[in-house]
């Protein structure tokens, strides 16, 4: 097997537990270009001491990716096997029932791979060349592991592309078009093949749980709502109206069939975020609870600038619409937004509308999506509570 | 009334929200020392511009809080009122029940006083030489607001020394020697005059709560126990076990009582918590799941050193009596310790002991002590919900 060699000073991170390596940390040459990506490697620091194997992209600026910090490890079926028996067994112990983000890739020690449960379905994907060669023992493992009865293998995504991997969806054994996902005792249908990310949003779980406190007899407005997952949660806690604004005619669809499913009925507008809000504010409805979850608005780092003002306006809307006294539930999926600049924008937004803004919770990803404390990158979600008061 | 005017410049944290204004920014006279502590006081920036109404105390560094950004209001009886009944307002949409903090200090308005509600009584902490000037008004507005049968204005604590007030605990009305509360269907029993802080720490509620879905069949340890309200809830929602860690034996003897209260029972060690642990480790006992919820080890910025060396001390202790694949729940109510830090101090202390850590939930301090988006040190909550598994 290959062996890389770390420039000196550079395994501090992997030291502190990261499992990420860029490649001007690497001593390379030459022949470095020529390694076939995805190759497993044993990662020295410049004395040779090892410090674990991982695999390999030549043509990525992050380059390595650590699998184990045994140098002498091997990647095999039964390796697969125990990393999944590791995830599942905390999975089994959060919920009843078999819904949920089974693996979180590096959180879960499984760098380059993201595993949800649908059941008896699996939507897998793998994002780097390395997990890719890989993935033919992953598959047996899930298999032996779970016994589904079918695995879609998502194409799509950006970091797919980067990693020169192909776009295209695989699907193995049987896949129905929808399955139906059991969320606090909601039943809520969800597109596989076509839907957003792997169809369904886990991560989100909690926050929605936590709507049961806040949604008593109110009016309830779902913004970037999808397939109505917010407003739903809303209406079964005693919510008297729920309203989903998307740009997506077939997400609303879903929502509404959704409601259906459940002995609800819901409004939904179809458009623009901003520009139903606006049209709201004009009219002048006003919402007790608004929620407002866009998907990341700044998924690369130079879009900081502009992702930071679409937040902040969309806030400011839905601040607009929001009745007095009311709830404003303010998330972002953006890693590069941190919580304290999300907080910045609450807070400016707020005192421009003359609002007093108390934080009453905060909220992250859902515990099937653990954090790695050494790997910053793997905390991403966060959901902001807020009343917004005059006095 | 007194006019301050602060220097060029220095409004700019009044301007963005904060309620804290110190002494080096306001311009001052040989007058200003002479000024009575509690002073209400109006404050323009350098060019006379209105800021707001509050009170001032000359000696000390953190001289002006405002309670009005109007800076022609009145601060009279309908004032504390209003600002009363928004805080019910909130707390009444919250709970079923009148157990939880009633007023968080700046973050419902009202600079430099805490007031825990136990259904009929009113635990009233002032912290503030202008906060007890105006004390009159507050207890007539607390008396107006919600009929108490008693109220106990506990004395104690550090700030009050500092700006020059009694030590001495007062009691109005009718103040029974123990309250019970009820969380979560859970009952206990509280000493509101000796016991600490207001008597209980309703900030922990959610976190307790969150117990729920890790503790089933579990032996659970709770280190630094205080009255039993962690292993009472572990018990309620099916641990095997639950054992009390505390240095003061008549709260242990609260925590037993608090058992038999509800038809459980516990195991309780008395001692340090440190020493504690040590002794079940060398006993070979293990736990499935660890909370170790300490009182503020860093209450000072110059206690930052020590006080982190003593939470890594603690977390690495509870992670030995950790069983594979347990949960250890890491808090700190230290504000000086931030959440990022304390997260270090975790990786860094499971690295030693050969774990893996994955966060799966970080709670805060609960809803009924919200958090003021533009003042910092009204969040001070940490909880970690940790996994620690080898693989």
């Amino acid at each position: 097997m290959l062996t890389l060699t770390l420039k000196p000073h550079e395994e501090r991170r992997v030291r502190a537990g990261h499992l990420w390596i860029y490649s001007n940390e690497i001593e390379t040459d030459a022949q470095f270009r020529t390694i076939a990506p995805g190759s497993l490697c044993r990662v020295v620091d410049s004395r040779g001491k090892p410090l674990g194997i991982g695999y390999v992209n030549p043509h990525t600026v992050l380059a390595v990716r650590l699998l184990s910090s045994d140098a002498r490890a091997t990647i095999d079926l039964a390796w697969f096997e125990r990393r999944l028996h590791a995830a599942l067994a905390l999975r089994e112990r959060l919920y009843a029932q078999p819904y949920y983000r089974l693996v979180h890739g590096e959180s879960d020690g499984l760098p380059g791979v993201v595993v949800d449960r649908y059941g008896g379905i699996l939507v897998v994907q793998v994002t780097t060349a390395g997990m890719e060669r890989l993935k033919p023992l992953l598959i047996d493992a899930l298999r032996s592991t779970l016994r589904p009865d079918g695995i879609v293998l998502r194409g799509d995504g950006a970091m797919r592309a980067l990693e020169g991997l192909p776009a295209d969806d695989e699907i193995l054994g049987v896949v129905p078009e929808t399955v139906e996902v059991v969320e606090d005792g909601l039943r809520l249908r969800v597109d596989l093949r076509e839907g957003q990310k792997t169809g369904f949003f886990f991560d989100q779980r909690d926050n929605r749980s936590r709507l049961q406190r806040y949604v008593r007899g109110a009016r309830v407005l779902d913004v970037f709502s999808y397939v109505g997952a917010w407003a739903l949660h809303a209406l079964r806690y005693g919510a008297a109206s729920a309203a989903c604004i998307d740009a997506s005619a077939s997400a609303l669809d879903a929502a509404r069939g959704n409601a259906a499913l459940n002995g609800h009925t819901l409004e939904t507008i179809h458009g623009d975020a901003l520009d139903a809000l606006k049209s709201l504010r004009a009219a002048e409805r006003r919402f007790d609870v608004v929620i407002v979850d866009p998907p990341a608005l700044i998924k690369r780092r130079k879009d900081y600038e502009a992702g930071l003002a679409h937040y902040a306006a969309l806030h400011r809307a839905a601040l607009h619409v929001l009745a007095p006294d009311g709830i404003l539930v303010a998330c972002s999926c953006s890693y590069h937004l941190d919580a304290d600049a999300l907080q910045r924008v609450l807070l400016r937004e707020s005192r421009q509308v003359g609002r007093r803004l108390q934080i009453l919770e905060q909220g992250g990803q859902g515990p099937d999506h653990p954090v790695h404390p050494a790997i910053p990158e793997t905390r991403y979600l966060k959901a902001f509570y807020c009343r917004a008061w005059k006095g």
